[in-house]
């Protein structure tokens, strides 16, 4: 077995040897700048952990990884041509740095080079690889459209946020495991199983972000505390306080999240004591708790021995350790 | 031995059948949109003639046609895009239609689509068509990269221009008749040979719609005559005139073509006759001859009976038939 160190330091060095070297250098530059930019490599080191579960030797796995991790990249890069965003790890985005047409089209053909990634995996198994590959991104698609389209809807239904949510980001973890599983040879069952496992993880991740967005440990996460408040997103705890708090509070959160005047701190606060006096902020703990524990089952039935888990769970428990 | 004309029908039907009818709306109306613009479905039926070439039935090949009409309708929405374009077939582009970002993401969904069509072919093709269909899409991003290149770049040489027009239209006709040829069961030489007739015969197609864009029939051509002079295009035309024109006429030329003020009419007729007395005119149709020879002689090297190319001879006529 190998530990996530040692698998993502595997995908690193794949990635160093497979810089992108062609012509013409405008297009390939941008797609090297974003690769390089850094990011824990989660979801490249999520597919070699689902191939590990079956086999000692993940390399032939090593493409794969390397398809999921350029298209995680390629929607980073429009993503943020879509959200006007400046910044991404620190650094500026594709767009800001050379211009908006050379973050459409590099990141275009950073799609593609996903898919030549994925044509690279053992012959066998490349229709298979294909077919999820295609769900997956597909899924992602989705997942923007329908988070773009609610920032402009007054009103969201929880299960439209929880759907939004998992095909934004859950399902590239759930392609990515699946696929692992399908390199390493794992029946249907299983790519199903461990698919199913990081789709409800990746759910229960995103849960958790909403959370210590807003009751986070300023020390501990990463960015300001707040920052969804501030910003009106409809976020699990807006959505879900809607629906649960008093009558004043809900005029009183309304009136709250649609504008962007006034002190910032005291909507913080203000904001922050609705969600835990109407039951949001329970609510979405105790769902997130049920996503981790969905996914956990999933996990029970992969047909491995239970020994070959232990990394897998440890990486769970790691994911939520960031606790409010 | 299908026509044309029912390729296209059959084409037209498959199309009609797949229309995304999946959610969010928001996301594949406007993909059904750009796919119902219209066209001469040019792609589809290469690659069906193609296949026609070595097989009657070639109804297990339209997933691949119509992954190539996506893909294609896909580099349009988002070259729109790059390039600021309002009207596409005399309708309003994606993005003006919708927005910018509906353009961006419905894009990149039709690039997925594209693929999950190739995905769709006989599964024992599969792993080979998508080697082909990546080859291509990558090309594709290098033309449009070339060609955004070129716009500011004083001087392109002759070869670049023929390598960026290669990339952003030769290759998918490549491509297609690839595919074509590759799901009819089409050796690699035939598959070698087929594609390289195709590329030629693009190649020469664009070198004429070059020389048609200055030269045309006013009444025959479907754009206004000279516009590629108006908007100032280093088409081969110009490139090669800047190598054999005497130096008053380089002279006068660049001092034309590097403006957008002064007579239009006038700026035309003079850059006309640049054109005409330096032998640039005269270069480009012994070129566009060149590649057309090329193109046929690929065609004679597929190893099938002559009488079942008759379709394809008769094609390649119709398409050069738009003469000076």
């Amino acid at each position: 077995m190998h530990s996530i160190l040692e698998l993502r330091q595997l995908y690193l060095s794949f990635l160093k040897e497979n810089e992108y070297q062609q012509s013409p250098q405008g297009l390939y530059e941008p797609v090297n700048y974003i690769m390089q930019l850094g990011g824990k490599r989660m979801r490249p080191v999520l597919l070699l952990m689902a191939m590990n579960l079956f086999e000692e030797e993940v390399k032939k796995g090593l493409p794969g990884a390397h398809a999921i991790e350029v298209f995680h990249n390629f929607s980073l890069v429009h993503d943020d041509i879509m959200d006007a965003a400046d910044l991404r790890r620190g650094k500026p985005t594709v767009h800001k740095k050379y211009d908006e047409n050379t973050g459409i089209l590099s990141g275009d053909a950073m799609l593609v080079l996903a898919y030549s990634a994925i044509a690279k995996l053992p012959i066998a198994i490349v229709p298979q690889a294909l077919n999820i590959f295609n769900d997956t991104a597909l899924g992602v698609c989705e997942g923007q459209q329908y988070d773009m389209e609610f920032e402009t809807r007054s009103e969201v239904a929880l299960e439209e946020y929880i759907k939004m949510i998992t095909l934004k980001t859950a399902v590239l973890l759930e392609g990515a495991m699946k696929i692992g599983a399908l390199a390493a040879g794992g029946t249907e069952s299983d790519q199903f199983h461990i698919g199913s496992f990081a789709r409800k993880l990746g759910i229960a991740f995103q849960i958790q972000d909403d959370i210590l967005d807003t009751f986070g440990d300023p020390e501990k996460f990463g960015k300001r505390i707040g920052g969804d408040i501030v910003n009106n997103k409809k976020t699990l705890l807006v959505i879900k306080a809607q629906e649960l708090a008093t009558e004043p509070d809900q005029k009183l959160l309304g009136e709250l999240m649609s504008t962007t005047e006034g002190d910032e701190e005291l909507k913080i606060e203000t904001v922050r004591s609705i969600f835990e006096r109407s039951g949001s902020l329970a609510f979405a703990q105790k769902l997130k708790a049920e996503y981790q524990a969905e996914a956990m089952d999933h996990l029970t039935k992969v047909e491995v021995a239970e020994d070959r888990k232990g990394i897998i769970r440890q990486f769970s428990a790691d994911l939520f350790e960031r606790e409010v």
